[in-house]
């Protein structure tokens, strides 16, 4: 087993750490769609709080989203949101009775965790893979053309919807919603998917995202 | 649904599209493990096969590996791999009875995918995130220290093994083996790391490797 973590009490509540304006936004949305009994725990990055010891004792990654279980910690979008959707199966919020279907599911978010959200990082997040400053800015450059070209593919993969996997709500949306939603402060114009667009603002509409945006506005009292 | 492809017969051979020295050798040796029935259909990326409108037909996104079934075409690694495993289950390639240890390898997968993968494309793929020589060169410097970070990470998550996910072998050691197997490649020495190391050389003894291996070497008659 992988990043073994406190096992406990069954009835243990749990735990989603999130940084404000990451990719956690999409397990935070697939808990408040699951109705599922958790506590968000805040990591401020920009403090540095996701390098500290407390921090990567739970996830040596360094990283959020983490989502603590009974069980034990989970990392990675994708399997973070497969294990909400086994674990209220009531909410249907992946098709979990047809391995197909799933595994198209799995291929949309795994295609954001892989391509999408990497393309997306080398803006901000470039130093990851490079120091020299003119190596920055020229892969800041190709940010814009690199993400038009995948959700182009992502816009014409899309049915007639009014959801990514048709009929039903699901973490695909609530994933894509997260990523959509970096667009237009990496200078793409998200009307040009006119799909992507609209589940984006159907996913804006849904009182889960409210209430999480509510959560991740909220001040929070300095650490003591 | 996205990417919707051929519906037909059920009794259909799967097919699985490959490139020689890719990532589509994962789920190569998960069909071998599975004992599935499939054809291998090679895709010379080096003659730009992958985008020629008849791949991109099958795959838009003009990438492998594809396993093309019945129900249609089902794209990136963690994707094809649950999906053999869910197809298979007799063969235990995941732990599909428990949610949580299925999560557990689906974050092994993802992490794979997401931050391995792009890390690695940053020496040979640079030109997919900038196109100044400077910039690639700048770049591909950084690739050793990344990967030696991330397989450090995955030597201190493994357990006692044998296999990733402790005493059955997994779609997770094939996806392993076949990042792994690159480390070299990449000015990384995988002996730093002694139970990825170890899983390497143990998948490497398998049948299924040696089967593959086979296909992946045999010259392929010219196109006609």
């Amino acid at each position: 087993m992988l990043l073994q973590a406190n096992e406990g009490s069954t009835s243990m509540m749990m735990k989603l750490y999130y940084t404000v304006g990451t990719c956690a936004l999409a397990a935070h949305l697939a808990l408040e769609e699951a109705g599922a009994d958790y506590e968000a725990v805040r990591v401020d990055i920009r403090n540095g709080e996701n390098l500290k010891p407390e921090f990567l004792a739970i996830n040596p990654k360094g990283a959020v989203p983490v989502l603590v279980t009974e069980r034990g910690v989970l990392t990675e979008n994708p399997a973070i949101l497969a294990y909400i959707a086994q674990r209220f199966p009531d909410k249907r919020l992946l098709p979990l009775d047809d391995p197909f279907d799933y595994a198209k599911a799995l291929a949309f978010n795994s295609y954001l965790c892989s391509t999408i959200h990497p393309h997306h990082s080398h803006r901000l997040r470039g130093k990851r893979w490079a120091e020299d400053p003119a190596a920055l800015t020229e892969m800041a450059r190709m940010v814009p053309q690199n993400l038009t070209k995948c959700f182009s593919l992502i816009e014409a993969g899309l049915g007639a919807g009014p959801w990514v996997l048709g009929e039903q709500f699901s973490v695909c949306d609530a994933y894509l919603f997260t990523v959509a939603n970096w667009l237009e402060g990496d200078a793409v114009d998200a009307r040009q998917f006119p799909k992507v667009h609209t589940i984006r603002e159907r996913v804006r509409m849904r009182p889960s995202l409210q209430h999480v945006l509510s959560i991740w506005r909220a001040v929070q009292p300095p650490a003591s």
